[in-house]
């Protein structure tokens, strides 16, 4: 099977290597085009442009940093526009808004091209082994010739209905992961403030009901207050605002999610936004002294 | 090894059948003694009042129902105060308030005993398989002792210091569940309005960084609105007020478990206390439809 | 002093009739001109476009119902824009968003005109006996000329600094509204639901330090379950999220304000969106029977 | 009217120089007795004991510091119980929470006697002038004899029902004050970091439909970060901790309260307990910088 992909940051490369290693003929492009050798040297062609990459293979992937990139790619001179149309797909992997996905799905679309948006839950090193989770929306069609790439990419892949669809998803679980966050967070402070050993709460935590990889991966650290950002607070407190936002458009009052944004904003407000969003803990330690 | 057992309710039953199943001589009371017979046939023998099974054994086990019986077992005629003394052990493993266990352990050592409290986290199943977490604290020197018997009843008990602190451990177990209950029910019902299928929530968090037994277990049952009680919401809540007390007394502010607890109350006000803590969903569904 | 009005609803007739009642000169225009009649009989002149007023006063105020309507009336054809220029001041009076009021300041300074945006606090009947509350912002110079006016229409003016702050100024108070009702819907059921009167509670509040018109003007047709709609509880929630999101943008964690938010949220959820936001009180009262 | 009473702290001098001024005989004790004689000298008389105040008087009046002090007066050798009996009457004006009052209403009326609690609202001056606000509930029959005393106190005087309730609605009242603070101080914050001038957002309030005295009285020192205490934030979190206590009691759910009591506890944890409650803004305000 033949693949275009564009964009090679950390994420893309890992992505774009596995579907080399496990025999798809790949046809990459990146702004810097640079990096795209030593993906060569594993077997990869090079195309000049997006235009060159969708004119050259039916599927393409993108796997951008942010919206503007995601756009740009599409939009400007030489991009995906230009070449798309009937019998192309393409699937874009970058984590954007439900607007920025809406406007390249239109664009697609309008042109004759099918249109996935496919943000990914999992970093770096779940990329490097194929075990990021995907969670795709828009045409059912193009999700279906894509699974011997997602098989490839992913421990699993969801089809989520509309375009969309896939950004709410990681918002919706996003807020989740924050509201929980911060429950942990208090439960560490009110063990170690009543005269329990915050160790033994993690080990307790770890035999229960609730025992989860965040609370075994951050839990340690959090107690050496350690943030190395893994997941910046920032962020964090954005996708919680915007999960917050997708409540109020549909009227869903989520008391929990607002009592922990505010603690996150308080935690921005305290300087702490680059910081690992697990920083929040630090925010509800604070005493006087 | 010989261990008295006062209390065969479902867990106390469960748990001395374990013991005489892994070798230790087991005297067994009970409030009504016919529920003695069921254990005398896998050999225990009765003791008829507490008093006359702690003047048997050097170690005696108690499993009670609540706070009423715990101290009613202790204090009352023929009971286990009449017995103890140097060279005797007592371990109360029923879930009681830190003010009911200072008495227990106060009485106890005043007369020269040794004294332990040693709350379970688990229920039915965990007990009968001998897979409950045990939360002990009191005297060291008994905890070392009671090491065998523990080995059997849990997959793992914990030290924690002094008298009070397993109640304690409980409490802030409990509060982080409770919150992460909230969060939880609050990201299903926000997908579900928000034009997400709430089953496909449950897949991707099994996959994430939160993924654990609570949202695996119960998720399904949430969603079809059934709510069978293996934890009534009104001991969940009840729990929340108590940590969210233990936090006054230490001035930690948790706005997160603060909000938990409102919603809890909600569903209180609206007739859910006898259901399962989960159904805290339906007041975060409710709609004017 | 001659002025231009634009916009003659109830709002607008009431405000250009206390013009005309204390010897200014108004020139007139509504989009359906028969709705000027009444106030040519008390002296008013007509203008037959927004252009033709602005071209005939130096000063135009502007009360309209939305930002569309005030849009339209300076960007359309023969709108205030075509007139505007240097020795031109315009008041847009109207309660619309921070954008909307940039949007109109730019068009008008970019031709050489004055602008001032001057949302007011109060309804119908301050605007009738000229006891309105004006937050102005823009043009210092175009506010001093225009207190006359003020004087006239308001029982008090201000002068808040850049285009922008007036809209800010009035969602920091409705914010401010919104939480406190929701603090005395709280007090007014645990106060009921703990054997007190609650009419006594209205007494007692109207004696003491928080004593307020909001408690004593709402409040006993609170305790009848009657809202009929002053201020819309989804009109007062859609300005606690603005004033939410304008506290995002600037780190600032407001977590009564988020509290009240979700309550007001539940509420719409439960049909309460277009009774008065006091309503909020049926959502606190909610049991089971 | 002659009317005996016990307590000449700030509160019960100027109380029981207000009555004297007004003709009433008053005889008075006080623990240290030397702080009699200046009401002596405007014509009290002096019981040696609270004991004798009772035997002389057919009504007593007592305002004491705490509910210690409350139950020694009553309790204690020579205290209130040894002359209570048919025909008497006693008061307690003093601030107890419910178990205090109903232990002395207890005793007092198994004696015979008639009992009244009636908490005030209103600090020194109001003292002086007469012009608290008394919420009283016992004996019916009591509060009406009393109604001559308690015009001369205060400038009004509400009858609530059984004991308990005066009690009660102190902490309701408290609550909402303490929500309403923090609403306060959120808005003022939001308007300083977003550019407005927190004076004219004080300016605007006091014109609006939430103008109250504590706005008006509080905020110029908050903004000058002026919290000399005129009711310690420590009492007012243990106000809304003990009103949280009593909706949980009746599930009455609470959410702005238990935000903003979420928001005290920081404010304590902070060191902030001894200053004013309106320090909470010092809480909110926080930034890195």
């Amino acid at each position: 099977m033949e693949v275009g992909f564009l964009g090679l940051g950390i994420m893309g490369k890992a992505m774009s290597m596995n579907l080399l290693k496990n025999g798809f003929k790949v046809t990459v492009w990146n702004r810097t085009l640079s990096k795209c050798n030593e993906l060569v040297e594993f077997g990869a062609s090079i195309g000049e442009t997006p235009a060159q990459v969708v004119k050259k293979c039916k599927l393409t992937i993108a796997m951008l940093s942010d919206p503007a990139a995601a756009l740009s790619v599409v939009f400007d001179k030489d991009g995906v526009l230009e070449q798309t149309g009937s019998g192309k797909g393409y699937i874009d992997m970058s984590t954007v808004d439900p607007e920025t996905s809406s406007k390249i799905s239109q664009a697609i679309t309008s042109k004759g091209g099918a249109f996935l948006e496919a943000p990914v839950s999992g970093s770096k090193q779940p990329a490097e082994t194929g075990q990021l989770v995907i969670l795709a929306a828009g045409d059912k069609g193009l999700y279906e010739e894509s699974i011997p790439a997602f098989d490839v990419l992913g421990k699993k892949s969801f089809f989520l209905g509309q375009v969309g669809n896939g950004a709410k998803m990681k918002l919706v679980i996003n807020m989740i992961m924050g509201s929980v966050m911060n429950a942990f967070s208090e439960g560490l402070v009110l063990s170690e403030r009543s005269g329990l050993n915050p160790h033994d709460l993690l080990d307790v935590l770890d035999l229960g009901a609730i025992a989860n990889p965040m609370f075994k991966g951050k839990g340690p650290a959090m107690l050496k207050s350690n943030y190395s950002p893994a997941f910046p607070l920032k962020h964090q407190q954005k996708d919680m605002r915007l999960a917050l936002a997708l409540g109020d458009e549909n009227a869903v009052s989520m008391p929990v999610a607002a009592a922990a944004n505010e603690s996150f904003k308080k935690a921005r407000s305290m300087g702490l936004g680059d910081l690992d969003f697990s920083s929040v803990h630090e925010i509800l330690k604070m005493t006087k002294d």
